[in-house]
Parts: structure tokens; sequence; C-alpha cells
């Protein structure tokens, strides 16, 4: 197998695929097929042009047809996806009756061709089966979570020192990526579903963090430019403004999520109350979740405490408000569960979750933390230390 | 309309919504539901969540769900696909008999969930059509590529001075993208296509050059991470290193593409010779290509002029060669048309396409260049002009 640490042991694997397994045969599933990069990567710890077979009884086989040369005991290359049928006759394995397709993440006509090819199996959508099982994580995914959120409470440390009078938020933020990038941030910020864009994360001040957005992000800001139109917007940093820091901890491929506050000069008697509330409120789920604990509560009693507050009006928005206040991380950003009032999950020990409770008041900006949550059996445990006052730049 | 220079004036959309509705109607399709965030853009100079519908004789309704009170005179707000039908008999449209909807780029659920919307209709792969349609950009996309490309060799110019002896590939690659994003970056790196990712661009040197790559870029390298393997691995860049830099030019929504080699200290002769096919291929291709060119074409004489002169062998890479020697490039890095031995298009005015014969040599890393042309009437602009030779750090 794999010696290097950047790739999951066998036996993490192994507890992947038996999970998966296990979901196939209660869905009546004989076998899937995968080719979506992170589920790729989250069956074999690769990103390989191909697909990952996985049926209800042996281990997966990976099919591949780039990089080129690649030498992995479960490799074998395929000029097409065509090949398959015949590859899995020659090893003696049967087609399945019933396959798994990604229908939640490959395009139509990829879904159709893969259909065909193993005609006349009935097709069904293996999407959900992989954000159920990805939403519990495995004692490496866990590992991988520790050394992102290490390195990112690092880099936030070094935030005020990038700070000078006059500067542009999107100059700070450039600091902030060059401060992550040299110590080793992928860059690349992977999120579930179409038009989800973002360029390793954002950082709102002032007006733009009332800018609505199209994407589905807790909060919005203009971004630099129409084709991307979210976060920092060229604003001056002023006296007065807040300056909420939310960028993606990918020093693996597991993001830690994490936003601190920080501000220029003082700011509002308001903007203090908020963000004690949002800390409150983290304080909250930290002694009170659990295994057990509903999603939708935690959504219920975070809007509560915010409408108890006064701040109803200006929680996860103004203009445009997000209607959850947490999600599970992984390889995406916005995995399962979600803290949403219609969730129906309850806390599981694995499960690594971000909790965001913010506010977004007019000519200050957005105030609060976030941080990044893994479930244990005993309740929860912080992943994302780092001070949670708002630290003056 | 829009008045921020940032969005496209109403008669450059009018072009475009023209030529769609053109090749609709030599597609018998009455009207396409537009859902993926490229096209979205390309149609109405926006991002939103939602819908563009575009019928064969009107002008496109922008359906809309989020930002939140997005106003503007096309803009319609909808909860869900579902609404629109009863939306279109309001205005005395009727329902197209064949809709066409992006089968190449929206998910299988989300194609069946609108196919469904617009039941009993015949739906067709509209993909296609829009792939077709951007190939020939109008004149302000063409403006975009200028305000691109000029930026982009303004940070090439900066390069030399970022290098120090013994720091790494990655290090080098950090202070280039700062280096952009400083001068208006936006950062993202758009693909046509699953699994194509990659962040900013490549920064290639000695053996890590030969890397294969799962994606369909013109050439590999390990990457940082097993999560993401494309481009720098953390190498140290030693003396006798080439050091190819392949960044993306993404100023505006319109990526210019362009590569430049420099070295650390002198390289091998080989490393120069092959440097110079590249400029020479190059040169070839500003002196014969015009409006009727073909692409294979192209392509066939690049592999021909690299056998000559005994440089097929790492022409486009050793160990995994990509079999395309240019590309269209406009909001996505990888548009048509491609210069490929099967390529049927024949060049015509308005395409922007990148020119990127490579070579790949053991131990050095990767030498040639990449530039973006336009095609005029006359033959070819070159956009992305900068000095060619290998520069020495």
């Amino acid at each position: 197998m794999d010696q290097n640490t950047n790739f999951p042991p066998a036996d993490d694997l192994k507890i992947r695929w038996k999970r998966i397994r296990q979901s196939l045969l209660e869905n009546r599933m004989e076998a899937c097929l995968i080719s979506s990069g992170v589920n790729i990567y989250y069956l074999t710890g690769h990103i390989f042009g191909g697909y990952v077979y996985l049926t209800a009884d042996d281990d997966p086989i990976y099919f591949f047809q780039r990089p080129a040369g690649w030498d992995h005991p479960q490799a074998v290359p395929i000029r097409k996806p065509e090949d398959i049928p015949a590859l899995l006759k020659e090893r003696g394995m049967k087609l399945p009756g019933n396959i798994g397709l990604e229908a939640d993440q490959i395009t139509y006509n990829e879904y159709i061709r893969l259909q065909a090819v193993f005609n006349p199996a009935t097709a069904t959508n293996v999407t959900p089966i992989l954000r159920k099982v990805r939403m519990i994580k495995t004692p490496w995914e866990i590992q991988q979570f520790r050394i992102s959120a290490k390195k990112h409470a690092e880099a936030y440390r070094h935030i005020p020192s990038y700070f000078r009078p006059g500067m542009t938020d999107i100059e700070l933020q450039n600091e902030i990526e060059r401060e992550m990038r040299s110590k080793g941030s992928i860059g690349l910020f992977r999120a579930f579903g179409n038009n989800m864009d973002i360029y390793m994360g954002s950082l709102l001040s002032g007006d733009n963090a009332e800018t609505p957005s199209p994407f589905d992000f807790a909060l919005g800001g203009g971004g630099l430019h129409p084709s991307l139109p979210i976060g920092a917007n060229g604003s001056i940093l002023r006296t007065g403004n807040a300056v909420m820091v939310d960028m993606a901890g990918n020093y693996t491929a597991y993001i830690t999520d994490m936003t601190r506050t920080f501000s220029v000069g003082k700011l509002s008697e308001k903007a203090y109350r908020a963000h004690q509330v949002s800390i409150d409120m983290n304080n909250r789920l930290m002694n009170t979740a659990q295994p057990g604990t509903s999603c939708a509560e935690i959504y219920n009693w975070s809007l509560q405490m915010a409408e108890e507050a006064g701040l109803g009006d200006c929680f996860m928005g103004t203009r445009q408000q997000a209607k959850f206040v947490g999600h599970g991380v992984g390889i995406e950003i916005n995995e399962l569960p979600v803290m949403t009032s219609r969730s129906q999950d309850l806390l599981q020990p694995g499960m690594v979750f971000a909790f965001e409770p913010k506010f977004v008041l007019h000519e200050t900006g957005a105030v609060g933390i976030e941080n990044t949550y893994l479930v244990t059996e005993n309740g929860l445990e912080k992943l994302t230390v780092f001070e949670e006052e708002i630290r003056e730049l």
C-alpha cells in the first residue's frame, strides 16, 4: 500500500469500503461505479481519471485512464468505461443487476453513458449513500482535520501583522492567502453542487458584508468581479469596520472552517454585543451537544438566542439571510449534516461540522465566530482552537 | 442596463443571444433552459442562482432564486424551477415542444428535474451549441482578453525579482500568485468537464515536470498533496533546472493562457534548442494561420517539427504525452477549438486560443512557450506579448 503519510492507511480505507458495502446492500445495489473526483479520492486516497468499481462483497477495483503508467495493486488500466464489463467477466465477476451511479454529481450524459455500459442493469443514485457515509469521519480523516486546524489557527495568528491603515479588504486577504499558501495550503476549495464558486475563502468588511450572494454560503459580499460575486470587493478597511475572516483551512484534503473577527479601531457597542452572542452560542453548543442531539434543534435555539438578543433581523445576513447555522465539512466545504430547521440528522460520533452564527451590521460589517467541531462519544471537541474575541488590527 | 464596464454592454449580449437563437432553430429546439454558472454568465454578464430561458425568437428571461432582491429588467424571481411554466404562460408564451438542456454540464438529477418541468417536451443537449457559439468571441469579450493579457504579461515581468537561491517551486509560485492577486486576479480558474482541478496555474521544474497527471492539462506535475496531483510539488529549484510558469491570466472573466520558461543558472544545450523549436512553432503559427486553417493541421505540423528536431519523445511530456498542442480559451480554460489530430474545426475570426508546444527534458524540467492568439480576418494577433527567450533567474 501507499507508504506516504499523505495517503490513508489500508485499514482506514477498509472502514470506508465496509460502510459503503453495507449501505449498498441495504439499498439493494449490487455494485456502484464512482467517477467524481471527491468520491474517487474518498474511496482510494488518490485522484485519478477513471472509475472505482465497488461491489457489495469485494474490495474496489480502480479502473483508470490517467495518469499513464500508474502502478497500484488495485489499479487496472482502461481506455474507456465500456471496457469495464469484459474486464469484470475476465475476473469471474458477474455483472450487477442494479448499479449505483452518482446522479447528483456526474453530468446527465456521463450518467447515460455509464448506465449503457451496464445495460440492462437498473441504475440507482448512489450520491446520497456516499454523502451519508462520508458524514462519519474515519480515524485517519480526523487526523487530517487536526493537521488543517492547527495550521489554520497558526495562519490567523499572523493576520494583525499584515494590516496597514488604508489597505483594502482584498489586499489583506491576499496577504492571508500568501501566508496560508506558504505554510502548505493546497489552495483548491471543493464544494458539493454546481455553481458554488469561491476562491480560498472570504473576507468581509463594512457595507460589503450585506451584499447578497448567488451562492449558498452563510454570507455574501460583492466580490472583485461580476463573474465571481462573493467576498471582498476592494473596499478600504476603515475605522469602525469589522473585518470578518473566513478562509478555508485546506492544508490537507480535509477542510477546517474557521471564522474570526478583527476590527479597525473600535466598533459599536452593538457589534461587540452581537459578537458575544455568537461566542455564547458556540459555548452553548460545546456544553450541550452530544451524540443524539438534533441538528434542527441546534439551528432552532441559535435563531431563538439571536431573536432574544434583539438581533434576529441581522442574524446570518440582512438583505438575504442564510437558513442554516452550521454544516458538515470534509473533502468538501458543504458536507452533511446541515444545521437547519428541516434537518432530520442527529449528531453521531465521528461527525465533523462547522458552526457559524454570524451577524451582519449595517456600515460595520459582519461579526461572530465559526469553529469546526468533532463529535465524540462524550460531546464535542473544538478543533479550531484560537482566541475568539474581536481583535483590533 | 448595467453601467459598470465590468458588465458586457447590451449590444454585445444581443450578438450572443442572436447566435444561440439561430443555432436553436437549426437544431429544431424551440427554447433552452440554462443553469450552469458559465453559461449563465455568458448569456447575462451575471452569475446568479437560477435559470436563463431563451426561446428561438425572444430575448432571454433571467429566472433567479438568488441573490435576494436582485433588480434587473430581465430578472424574474422564482422559488423553484417548477414555477417557470406558469410564469411563461402568464406572459402569453407557449411552452416549447423541444427544450435544450445542458446535458454535458448539469447533473443527471438536475437534468431529469428540468425535463419534468417541461414535460411532455422533448429534451435535447444544448451544451454543444453553447460551446460552439462561445468559441467565436464578441467584441467585448475580446476586450476582456486584452485586459487580462496586459496584466498577465506585467505579472510575469516581476518573476525574476521573486527568485531566491534555494527556494522551492511552490514558494516561487506563491510569490507569483500574490503578485497576480495584488493586481486584480480573480483567482478562480474555471474548466469545462468534471475532475479538471487546479489552483491558479502551474509551475514546473526539474523531474517533477515528467510526473503524469490525472487531468487533461498539457503537462502534469505531482502537486503538493495527493488530493490535487498537478503542478509544483515542493522541489527545490536547483542550478540547471528550467522553471516553466503557466499561470492563468484571469484578471477578467476571460482567461489568457501564457507560459514562459525561466532557468536557474544555465541549462543544457538541448534545453535551449527545444525551447527555440517551441518559439519557431509559435512563429510558424503567426506566419501561416488564418481563417480557414485546419486545427488538425496545426497539431500535425507541430508534431512533425518536434520529430524532425529529434524531440518527438519529449514533446508534450515523456511518460504521458498530451495529444493536443492548443485549445480555445474564454470563461473556461479549455474551450473550443482544440488543436488535436482529430479536430474538424477550421480557424474563424473571433476565435481565441492558446498554443503551447512544450518539451519535457529529464532532470531539467519543461521548456517552451505558450501564447494566446486572436484569429482576425487577416491572420493571428498575439495577445500575450512578452519576451519569449528563456530568462535566467
